[in-house]
């Protein structure tokens, strides 16, 4: 059985910048036993004044555009200049994240090396809301043990992108040139969620291209509307294996931090986050309660179909499904 | 006192197209009285079988990109070509749209006096759950009652674009040529959710202007994915005062029901909203149940700016008030 350690160990471990219990702290975290969770819950309030010091990254693009070679020379380069690196993965389709993984460590072998880069595969076999939630936990986990940049690695696909943007400072969008069919992978509305868009492996023959297609994001995204941010997400050509193109992401995204930290944009981002953590939660566990209900589960299952093709008026089934939820609840008593 | 009718006479008033009994059935859908809301939950179960066949396209745009007289001129083209038009209006900011609904009925005026048009203000003094919930509701009687053509007109700002997206067919959204200032009003994202864009006031000097503004819209629009609809939006301009691009957009709209319905995306689709309004009616009403109880509110009202500061967690907080929620619900047996 893994061991449990107290709040007060934890904490200490944590702090103190103990890469194991740091480990442990996660797993704790990521557990889906009640005790582990209030546990988590009591850690997360105590390690709180000790985090927000780091800059939160984001990073997505279609399997292939080299998402894990790309943070691992991004995240050399960091270290190299004297910075600490924590890696994190969203990955809710466990089934795949299983293989991925694996694939992951292996590719990022020299930064899972170095003593100041900490990586931390995804945790698998939940659903996003969970997994989403528990990703926040151990971004802060990190921060409390005094990395200066976390990294947070999505798929690509699926929902997974607005869970990690709404819980980054930075949502970089990696691409590849010759535009076209890799495009079809991403999906509708995760370009308009990017600060700024990478276009990887622009080396060797493919530079030409890269160029190409950087202009062509160029004019694009200038005809789509700033944000609450205010800022035009810029389009940059990079090499995982020249590095060129590394710095220049960096000095974007510091870019990006001093305009939006002069604006004000970048604390009242991190509050909103906060308040959407708050109702994400709400909504996790409430959800919980009310799907794991029996008489509930049993009224949908039979019935979903039947909404989905329109024989029952969705207004009616959630009008009964709540009326069971709440009497039956105090039935119970 | 508002006068209330039996479920029967309220579904034979529908179903027969009585436009004064249409009225009195959204209003009662539209009533917050727990009697109304249960008549008309009925209702809507009733008449069900009765809807889906028409084809329901949401408007959106700034304001001043002139949505109301395109609605208009739009309308009175598919009323001239003999089809029934209703026509309605989501705006969750209830304070704002009491002006311009007066104003949208002003300028509707010779479309509100045609016998196969209907014309409905939104909802006001609602939450947008409220008010998408309702309008959902609006359009599945307007179907009932018989019309060819829902136009559900939206705000451009704000979340009402992602309930209307959600509850229509085809997802329209209307522009101006000279770009620049007017898209600042666009809420990031609303581009990739357009099933087609519309240049309006393409007329006199602005014609040129908005060829130029179409064809770079294409190109940008070309290099974004395409969605499980398999539809790239295309680009048109049209002028609500000579009339062109009224029937080109018409088309547009039929060329993507035709297509949409061969590949089984348009059902696919409207099984799916089916669903996603289940999900929103019941975490409405899961919701409130949840934020009206008295000691959850207290707890919420007390502690809320403490999780936006980052001085209590979010997790904590959300943990506690589900305790709270399901100890006292118990308690009150």
């Amino acid at each position: 059985m893994r061991k449990r350690f107290t709040l007060q160990e934890y904490k200490i471990g944590v702090l103190s910048g103990d890469r194991t219990k740091l480990s442990q702290a996660i797993t704790l975290a990521e557990s889906s036993l009640e005790s582990d969770l209030a546990l988590a819950s009591d850690l997360v309030q105590e390690i709180l004044p000790h985090t927000g010091k780091s800059i939160r990254i984001g990073i997505t693009g279609v399997p292939g555009v080299g998402k894990s070679t790309f943070i691992e020379s991004f995240g050399q380069m960091l270290v190299d200049s004297g910075k600490s690196v924590a890696v994190l993965a969203v990955d809710p389709s466990s089934q795949k994240s299983k293989g991925s993984i694996l694939g992951d460590k292996t590719r990022m072998e020299k930064l899972a090396g170095n003593k100041r880069a900490f990586i931390r595969p995804s945790p698998t076999g939940s659903t996003l809301g969970g997994v989403s939630s528990k990703t926040r936990e151990a971004m802060l986990l990190c921060e409390a043990a005094g990395f200066d940049v976390i990294l947070i690695e999505t798929v690509g696909v699926g929902q997974s992108e607005t869970a990690v943007k709404s819980m980054v400072d930075f949502f970089l969008l990696l691409m590849l040139a010759g535009a076209g069919d890799e495009l079809q992978g991403i999906k509708k509305g995760i370009m308009e969620m990017a600060d700024g868009v990478v276009i990887h492996k622009s080396d060797g023959d493919n530079l030409a291209n890269a160029k190409r297609a950087k202009s062509s994001y160029e004019n694009a995204l200038h005809l789509f509307p700033l944000g609450d941010n205010k800022w035009s997400a810029p389009v940059l050509i990079a090499s995982s294996l020249t590095k060129d193109g590394l710095s220049n992401t960096w000095e974007m995204i510091q870019k990006y931090k001093d305009q939006t930290q002069r604006s004000g944009f970048w604390e009242s981002n991190r509050a909103k986050q906060r308040l959407s953590w708050l109702d994400e939660n709400l909504q996790f566990l409430l959800g919980k309660f009310f799907l794991d209900h029996p008489q509930v589960k049993k009224m949908l299952t039979k019935n979903r179909t039947r909404v989905e093709n329109g024989e029952l008026s969705p207004l009616s089934l959630a009008r009964d499904l709540i009326t069971t939820f709440f009497q039956s609840n105090q039935n119970h008593k």
